[in-house]
């Protein structure tokens, strides 16, 4: 399949470009009955679009969702969705040079090779962080067919940021994680982590972080082994966000440090269910689900656009070269790639649950 | 798609059973015209067969592949290439409990709820190891076809065993890995590894560790974003191999802890050519090969079967019990999953390969 | 993969229903640097288009194609290639009735279950033949590709109607087959065609036909045995278009009749190139193209909007019933189905001529 | 998806060559829990087996399938079945000249160029109708889930040969096709039929003749629209089948001679359930399975290899010249192909059965 279709019963369309016409999503697979409306598409986009505080990017966007086609009288129909956000605050003006110029940490320089130049590199195209506005809308419906038939509930927060580490929260505490504006369920960590990007900022330089999600109430017996385990089609949904630069799973690294009899989490009962006493495993075992909290952990890389001077080669005379990157941009990108983790996890889990027979092709019968 | 068939354009099909009757690979797409012999495929089967030194399972295994379709008057034909090794040295006389009394760390518990109880269990069934070696016979299809048409080196060791880190090593010394039973390049390290290991398994219990991968020569351009990143197309399959619980590129879990400036590779030109000065980015920019090395991280988490007692759960009565887990394992398999990781890196650069159009599918014409 | 996505290499997204806002294509996979703009794609729409003269339905719809994303400064990027036509001239006031008291020879009541009810029924909504704009869409630029790369033509014309057979005719001729409102190569039989389709709708009835479609100039070897054959894929695409209830392939239902000896196509030596001196095999052996020109031929059945009374049943009261259809509807479909049968035929070759590396995946390097 | 891997849900993987060393099937995506034996599947290979009375080819092979893997204690255990048929009766001599003596109407020449001459040409390779093997194994597995979890009945006869055609019979007539050489209902037209065969067999000729094929008790509602709809996804199945020359559903061909009127099933009640009165759509609405019996009908072109003088070409000295072919063959191939069809059509519709949530992945949970 081709490498803008992602998904098995539940697919995601993206298409559209960072200063084009429009960014959009088509959805195939939904299943029919669905209450749907442009605000559950709304609430989740408007947690990731730019303007939202002074740590974010100046572009002013609404990002205002439209839908297309797949939903009929206020239900979706079983036909594909079709949703864009309409392109607006577009300042094109400072890309001109980066087809030749590529900037360091972009992908200007791979895409000029692959689309042999003819890529759309304002703003960065496709490659841009704005692409991922698409992930949210399809995640949207995912989220919400997700919570409404199984329960289950998707968690993402900030866990460091430019050095500075959340401490261990509570899953209430992590629930409020969403009312500071770097998504960190530690307050007092939080406060540094936003003096530590205003620093950045000042030093027109930039800062990487990390992100956890933790999925509750997902059934067990979700995943397809060999190959289509729970953790392999995870990474590579996750692997579709710009910026991230590891995929871990409950230990992650620290795998390596452990030995089998303290990472072996033990199995116990809990009012009649099968649990374990530790969740190392993150949730999954041998590719499936174990019915504990899937936990999982990406890191994002510094944001690439920065203000120093830096070096590059200029592609028309084959020169080496140094550019200064105007532009507007976010000095840490981590807390809005929150609700894109949360996205692309709802996609992979629903995709499961359908092929599980979870959730049905109807919801319910009109006739 | 099902869940044992991994690939687009190279598709590898695995089945069997740890104590069935074999472990096979079908792989549909291989080009025409490559010369083949159950000669290429076994010299990678060597070295991931048990019962290699005294670190790895006592399980006797010649593991001899047979081909029995798709090799013709020794070339590859272009027809589905069928690879078998039968089981010889099968035990199940261990694992009568297992169903019951699932083993912590293992995929037992899973796999009974994902199947309903009619997975074989013996020996793990479909969750061994073992089934890796379906990995490694496509593998070296895969790795073949890459060292002769675009001389690509696919190059795995290991660089942590029970937290004992290797030094860094120069490309030569990562060549040389193979010559010690841990596979690694640092030959202190791997002195020291090989102590803990044998510590452990007379305490019965066992470590993790992690595998670097680096692949060289990879044309820049591989990789269809936004989806199908070559980030994203690696880490779901190295998630195939059971115990792997992180996967990084480039700078990985680091990036969380640098700026910009430091993180971005700046682009210079040696003999004529675009190259990167650093390579955090682990050679690949937007999801897309930029013609530097690319290189990767797993961590492997400590072999899942130990013989301490563990606490579990027996599901026929739903009471907690304990267990002791007999039959023959690796107290360590960091070493033994080294060809693997080369072998499913292998089969994705050679998928996005021909979808680059960079293998045609027919080597030379015959006729 | 879902059902309202089409290919491997070329990939069709269809979305939109008939009386919702748009009916809208997205194309991935298609290559960079392909010269295009709307007019390409508005040249094909217009051949499909309603209201092209007196035969077909009044629904007036100017059917002006947007393209949203995938283009850049003239040329295709690589990335996705998002395309709508909106709908103008809506009327659904005569459709109320349909969900409940389902057309015959319709999917009103197939659509009804398969979607429970929550389907779009207005003109049909995603069964509708309006959803073949998309095919068109897509197909154009398909067709584009293919005669500009390798100069195939495709060439699809009426070849009976309501009884009415044309007679055999040139090439040359078939060329000029769009220049009659019946798209048939026999200008005596494209008036007697007339005459027919003007009887069947003074008695509010309605008649199919059959159009055949020649490709010229495919290269041999294209297609993948055994399931991917090019009849395969052909015929699976042309099944995708409403109404069609046959799909055969060079001697197609006549080899019932047939001996070997009169159906083996002699292979000969004409200008120092293969070809056979028949071709009863319609230009494929085993699957894949063997030089010769592909010909196909699909039946079309009448029209199953009628206006003559009809029983059914009424699934409220689930009481046998009789309606009439009111509404829009061409007496005959097919010659407005040339162009879709087209654009079908071009996805399918092209997806085979990507994947035998015959289509780059940019088609000339701008940088 | 490469061309010898068929499904989404239920997926045949075909490997092997008709004088190589087996012919096999992998199937994935079978459930678990089903009592599956190697009887279940030898019973169907006997039907297409060659030498089973003197009208088929004389080539001795018991096809006696061996499975390898994914069956365990008598059950399925939802993990890969492999499944072979080792060749024993294999004679090569003869095929020494077909890869530079392209034998017309054979796949020998669009093989060598699709393979550039590395194709396992023996008996025709993977283009002989002995890789049908492979497609019965698999469709055995899903005809018996089928009918043991929806009752659903798969039934192929011949209705012509030779121009000699069946009159229209009985469902209880046509499940006593069986029982006579050529499959055919009507036990007048099967003695002619016959007749016929032994005519052109000492003419040293051949003959070709068609199969419908009644699906009884498909529920209402299989189907995905637009592109994957139920006569797509057979169509393209039934193409999988050497030989096969068209492919219709209910009306077919004749669809182009009938009005509206006459071609609109009406909808009515019978014992309370929605009927249509007639069956012109052969089942299928819009794509969509509406409950009554699905009709479909494929041509068989007359088998290629046939002992009289043929003009070819050949490729080493690229002249023209003649051939007589030798080799053992069924002058008549329609009867063996009847349970092929039957085969295919059940991998479609069990593919669709468990995407419509018809099928859970454990039949009946042991644990």
């Amino acid at each position: 399949m081709t490498g803008n279709i992602f998904g098995n019963n539940f697919v995601l369309v993206s298409f559209g470009e960072s200063h084009g016409i429009c960014v959009g999503a088509v959805v195939d697979g939904c299943p029919a009955g669905l209450k749907l409306s442009e605000k559950d598409i709304q609430r989740e986009l408007d947690r990731r679009r730019p303007g939202q505080n002074s740590l974010t990017s100046p572009r002013s966007e609404a990002d205002e969702v439209e839908i297309l086609s797949g939903v009929f009288d206020g239900y979706t129909t079983g036909a594909p969705i079709c949703m864009v956000v309409w392109n607006r605050d577009v300042d094109s003006s400072k890309y001109e040079t980066v087809r030749y110029q590529p900037r360091p940490g972009h992908a200007d320089y791979t895409a000029g090779i692959r689309y042999g130049g003819f890529n759309d590199y304002r703003g960065g195209g496709r490659f841009s962080g704005r692409v991922t506005a698409s992930y949210v809308m399809a995640g949207a419906i995912a989220k919400k067919l997700l919570r409404e038939l199984l329960n289950v509930e998707i968690l993402a927060h900030t866990t460091e940021i430019g050095g500075i580490k959340a401490g261990r929260r509570s899953l209430e505490e992590i629930r409020q994680a969403e009312n500071n504006p770097v998504r960190c369920a530690d307050p007092e960590a939080a406060k540094q982590m936003i003096k530590r990007i205003e620093e950045v900022r000042a030093e027109k330089d930039s800062v990487g972080g990390a992100i956890q999600c933790i999925v509750l109430n997902v059934p067990a017996g979700l995943g397809d082994p060999v190959f289509n385990t729970l953790e392999g089609d995870l990474s590579k949904a996750l692997y579709a966000i710009p910026a991230v630069k590891s995929v871990e799973f409950g230990s992650g690294t620290d795998a390596a440090r452990m030995t089998g009899s303290e990472h072996n989490d033990p199995f116990a009962l809990r009012d009649g269910k099968v649990v374990t006493l530790s969740n190392y495993a993150g949730g999954i075992l041998g590719g499936v689900s174990n019915g504990m909290p899937i936990t999982c952990r990406v890191t994002i890389k510094p944001t690439a656009s920065i203000g120093k001077p830096q070096r590059t080669v200029d592609l028309r005379n084959m020169k080496e070269t140094a550019i200064e990157i105007e532009g507007r941009h976010d000095p840490c990108i981590v807390p809005r790639v929150v609700p894109v983790v949360e996205a692309m996890v709802a996609l992979v889990i629903v995709d499961h649950a359908i092929s599980a027979n979870l959730i049905p092709r109807v919801l319910e019968r009109k006739i």
